[in-house]
């Protein structure tokens, strides 16, 4: 290999290799958890109501079951008159059912007893004695909640693969649930590669730096619910990391970064390639930043080299591993449809120039006013990632953005990842 | 009190209630964590760089350290030459200065040794011996990151109050810094009310459901970094609720939902009064969904009563508590620039009519289109926040949304709570 790469992988062959070359080694990780403890995890199985819900009609008001018919016509000025024949309380089993001419006491949320199709809101009603005296109509249908209004038996609440925020924790609890099944933690190994690198806590002298990428792509892989586990530093020498490799296999993931010099590059790949079968799938992405990424598999286990930059390692790690441990599950790994809905669209304050042939990352500054500035130049520097709001994608086809433009701006954190298929990118 | 409430408090009202009545009690409340453990925790102190960052000024490219103005007017056609003076490795400190007419060999990040003000990239020149060809001019400042630039000694990096992503991670470690304080998770006693609920797990009979609001908002507590405390399931009667508050009174904050029917809601009214000072601040909030939410205070304990109905509680939620929590850290409660510039533009496909003097929350699904529709009429179903997208924010003094209108959609989840000042909802 030369200064330049033979070959830049195009992001689509990139969701090939992933789909055709990845194991599905994750498929069967599954532990079975208490409904509030699956908050931000994964479902590992399909969750259909195993009956209606509301399992029976309820009243949505307080006020009178009746039947629509006996309130038509009913106004302030010329109301309608029927008997209280009774009294629902919440939670109990209404044990009479409504005659024509007649209305029955309901709280909100109890069960409509039988042939009442619609409810009275108390503020409508005046009592007088055993009757009412009723000032509005109601249609069938009106201020209750029929039976399996919200899901029927049967129908799909949840899927494999959906991440458990508040709202599905909810209907999990609402069926009945109080245990589910989601895809255990995988631990994601991370190495740091650069002589100059000293861990945080520990003095820095001379030339060193401190090292960001562990602890940056931690926490990031920690926000995507996976374990984290650093492996601390290398030196820029193939006998230490072949051996910091060698040692992280038993992790579900490896991930390195750093080495992006062209002298430790060519040696990853040896490395990686000496380690076990297949060794390199990818060197080279047609992305910007990560052209130097490399993706391996040893015995089974991904690896993936992230540029050292720790913006440009961020932008990679979200592009490849949401879509790698996807397949792992047997996931679907690029779920299009959400990506773009939760975009945001702003006006572009500067033109942005991008590099054709490479889809391009670009980070930007949006104010309240719906406009977002590029962070030009400053790829480079960490708190341009602190200080940024999102991210615009650009096509591999595009030569750039006119001030002026609408542009889709991703926003942080990317819950789903970033690979986009480059026909999907204006989508 | 009658059916109707005397007097609805108004948010503008309800964030000078926050501020006024709610004291700091966790201002104080912090823990010393490892920094990867600070992951979506909040930061509980000014973080201020020691040092620039990059400490050094570093090249930015593999290639050679140069003088701008040795390189000026250099193209293939017309190259220039320097003599090579040495090499620089990453991690080391340069031994040498750069004189005129030389340059020395580079990899990126290393320090760039001094006199030198740019770097040429390696692509750009051809090795003869001792010389190197110079395809290419650069200017002073180019291909290189200077000292500072990043972040300059002194200068405020995180302030107070910033919820630690990745990114702040990240910049933390570039830092140096291997823990950091955090507020401690202050924990949220959740009790839910109502005769007609049991617990998911359990076998539900006749006319009861299942508890959806201990899990819903317990996870919703979860998804902000707050500890949820499940009390249980009470009864619809007053002693049991006295008592449930009581045995809740450790807690730092304690959320009671359901017990909305009339009668009820009275008596909770009444048991809050009598169970400490200075009891009940608020009842009947200008919002919708959220009309009977109640706001009291325990021997500075705050008590929040939300409405039975799931996703009007959720909604209710995000509206009070992140800001209470916020002003018992002493940190801003309604963080106004936040809020809308992640918010998504959207077309309304169906008109959405509201009622005029309450500040109203409508749920919405979006597709891939940027089109949203009012998921109307559907505001009880649990399934409705499972399938909506996001909430569109209408101001007390609209009657309503026409078909077509551009609305600013709020994506899920509302990770910094949507309490929003009148004034502030069409910014």
């Amino acid at each position: 290999m030369g200064k330049e790469f033979l070959k830049l992988t195009s992001v689509n062959d990139l969701i090939d290799i992933i789909e055709n070359k990845i194991e599905l080694n994750l498929e069967d990780s599954v532990e079975r958890l208490p409904l509030l403890d699956t908050t931000n995890r994964v479902l590992a199985e399909k969750i259909k109501a195993e009956e209606d819900l509301p399992p029976y009609s309820r009243s949505a008001v307080d006020g009178y079951a009746v039947m629509a018919e006996d309130t038509f016509g009913a106004s302030p000025e010329n109301p309608a008159y029927l008997k209280v024949a009774g009294e629902i309380e919440i939670g109990e089993q209404p044990e009479q059912s409504l005659n024509p001419g007649t209305a029955i006491y309901i709280p909100t949320g109890a069960e409509l007893p039988a042939e009442a199709d619609s409810c009275l809101m108390i503020e409508d009603t005046e009592k007088f004695g055993s009757q009412i005296e009723v000032m509005n109509s109601v249609s069938a249908g009106e201020n209750i909640i029929k039976k399996g209004d919200d899901i029927k038996e049967g129908q799909l609440l949840l899927d494999r693969g959906t991440c458990l925020s508040s709202a599905e924790v909810g209907a999990l609890a609402g069926l009945g649930h109080s245990q589910v099944n989601v895809f255990t933690m995988p631990e994601i190994a991370i190495i740091s590669s650069g002589d100059e690198l000293v861990p945080p806590g520990e003095k820095r002298e001379g030339s060193s730096i401190y090292d960001i990428n562990s602890y940056l792509l931690g926490s990031l892989f920690k926000e995507w619910g996976l374990k984290p586990s650093l492996k601390g530093i290398v030196n820029d020498n193939k006998a230490e990391l072949k051996a910091r490799i060698e040692a992280s296999l038993d992790a579900d993931l490896i991930v390195i970064s750093g080495g992006s010099s062209v002298g430790v590059k060519d040696y990853t790949i040896e490395v990686i390639n000496r380690i076990a079968e297949p060794g390199v799938l990818l060197h080279g992405l047609a992305v910007k930043p990560g052209k130097p990424t490399i993706l391996g598999l040893l015995n089974g286990t991904p690896i993936i080299g992230l540029p050292g930059n720790p913006s440009s390692a961020w932008v990679v790690a979200a592009i490849v591993i949401p879509a790698i441990i996807n397949r792992m599950r047997g996931l679907p790994i690029e779920p299009r449809a959400e990506f773009f809905k939760n975009s945001i669209t702003a006006e572009l304050l500067e033109p942005i120039s991008s590099t054709p042939g490479r889809q391009e990352y670009f980070p930007v500054k949006l104010d309240g006013n719906r406009k977002a500035s590029p962070l030009y130049g400053k790829s480079n520097l960490i708190t341009t990632l602190v200080d940024s709001d999102g991210l615009i994608v650009i096509p591999p086809g595009s030569e750039g953005l006119a001030r002026g433009s609408q542009v889709q701006v991703v926003p942080y954190p990317p819950a789903k990842g970033l690979i986009f298929k480059e026909q999907d990118i204006d989508g």
